[in-house]
């Protein structure tokens, strides 16, 4: 009996690839793999991906699915983990997909499905950045603002579907129109594609910047070039960085306000910058908690699973003996 | 003994005056009475007059401190409840005041300390206008913004003291200055205080408005003024309860985005205006909120205890049988 405990399967259920690990009992990633996800095919066909996925990595792993005690997904899009559906996704073009009822088709495994964002938090909580926190908040800085919350060592999910939507706080009343048609979230403004629009109208607005001649070199503007030309000095992206500071921190400032956790992680592609990023955006955020002194104010720290997080983090959705 | 587990006394701190209530088991309120706080005085002597009230409603409840099982007191300000400790309150000027120590002078019964707005929030979803529910998100609308949040039926006061600070959340990067030294807190934007500063600018720059008028002739600008001249279709006063309405809107549906609630609870004195603020309010919110008809937008209402919530609220710190 106790050889069956031993492993749990996470699957990350990504845009482009599906990413799919077995981990054992110390979080350690056995094996893994991945296989593109091509969104434009029917769903049922990407759930037998899945479950192909699961199948192969169990055997990659040199175990047996019987020593498996489930399987976790995490999956894009606004998930109803009670009952294994995802609700609406609109990378996917998903509307209410019984991702749990289809995949039961391949195993008798349990499977529970969360969205990605409270799977990277579950994940770098149980291994990575937060191990051994228990109330940690995760932002996922990249095309959108993705929100993780773990209160008391658990995923907080809200208590409907479509909860821990960090991204999706206001931030500037009347402001950006979000994707979500709501206008001034906090995901306009803080997320890399925001980095990159703020970054655009500066060198609009200045084209003697730095950033112009990066971006002319690279033959792109991504959310690397204003932190680039800002460590050369140029003033213009100097700015930028401060201004995307100031938004990215007054987020930070109202979800500790809320939340008091331990630990604020920060991951996706504009964490890369490092402490250029941290450093003083953990100044900033310090001196405008409410109570500063008289209370804690959680640090703010990079994510450090990466990928893995995902994997981790959906296979912790399974509840095993540990 | 179960006799002794009769009643729970709940004391209500409040800026003016310190109400206190013997509450049953069904959380009717026995017997209350208050007296003023006098926030000028040594806090000792404040935690006396708290103690001489708690003993005089046991009495006048014609009960015996032997029947009650314990004693919950709501505190404004940044209250530290493992340690029964204020940590920090602007209005009574305190800072480490160790209520719960001082109060264990009077009496062995044990004494648990939180926020006056989580409170609120737990006496409605006690015995109020959330009853039954089990996730519940409460704003109370006066000076400032207060919040209290309910997750699976209990208080969520964050990882750490200061939490559910709801009012501040930022509402408006690089907006006004928030008494907390923040600026943009939602509470700058949705408390009375904020709508009467909106009033004032908008009458100023239309001195026509009927609102001029009722200020003249009741000698002062209230959170009424606007809602009772829009209502006569005075089109400036309108338009001031149309922008008070998103600014509030736009947080809770930051709130609802994050937290999924059963409910959202308004009190405080701008809810007085009813169906004038709650109809409209409704509408906008369940038109932002992310996801939309996907999922679940909780009904904002009023509550219903009024101050009785605070003092039924403090009274269930006390988990007793029931």
């Amino acid at each position: 009996m106790e050889e069956r405990m031993k492993y749990r399967i996470g699957i990350d259920l990504g845009g482009t690839n599906i990413k799919a690990g077995l981990v054992d009992q110390d979080n350690k990633i056995i094996a893994a793999s991945n296989t593109p996800t091509n969104t434009d095919r029917p769903w049922q066909e990407i759930v037998r991906s899945m479950a192909e996925l699961a199948a192969r990595i169990v055997q990659e792993g040199g175990a047996s699915i019987e020593e498996c005690i489930g399987i976790g997904i995490g999956s894009p899009g606004t998930v109803d983990s009670e009952n294994g559906v995802v609700l609406y996704s609109n990378n996917f073009g998903w509307s209410d997909i019984p991702l749990k009822d289809e995949l039961k088709k391949y195993f008798t495994l349990p499977i529970c499905i969360s969205n990605d964002a409270n799977c990277a938090v579950l994940g770098e909580t149980k291994a990575g950045a937060a191990k051994g926190q228990k109330n940690v908040i995760l932002l996922t800085l990249g095309t959108g603002v993705g929100g993780g919350i773990i209160i008391n060592g658990e995923v907080f999910e809200g208590g409907a579907p479509g909860g821990a939507e960090l991204g999706h706080m206001t931030l500037e009343t009347g402001g950006i129109m979000c994707t979500c048609g709501h206008r001034g979230c906090l995901e306009m403004y803080a997320s890399a594609t925001g980095l990159i629009a703020q970054s655009d109208a500066a060198i609009k607005a200045n084209p003697q910047s730095l950033m112009n001649e990066l971006v002319r070199e690279t033959g792109k503007l991504d959310g690397t070039i204003p932190f680039k030309a800002a460590k050369e000095g140029d003033e213009t992206a100097v700015q930028v960085i401060n201004n995307y500071i100031k938004y990215l921190g007054d987020g930070i400032v109202g979800i500790i306000n809320v939340f008091r956790p331990d630990m604020v992680l920060i991951s996706g592609g504009v964490s890369n910058a490092g402490d250029a990023l941290i450093k003083p955006l953990n100044a900033y955020v310090k001196e405008q908690t409410f109570g500063r002194d008289k209370t804690k104010t959680a640090d703010i720290q990079r994510a450090t699973l990466g990928n893995d997080a995902g994997i981790i983090g959906a296979a912790n959705l399974i509840k095993g003996d540990k």
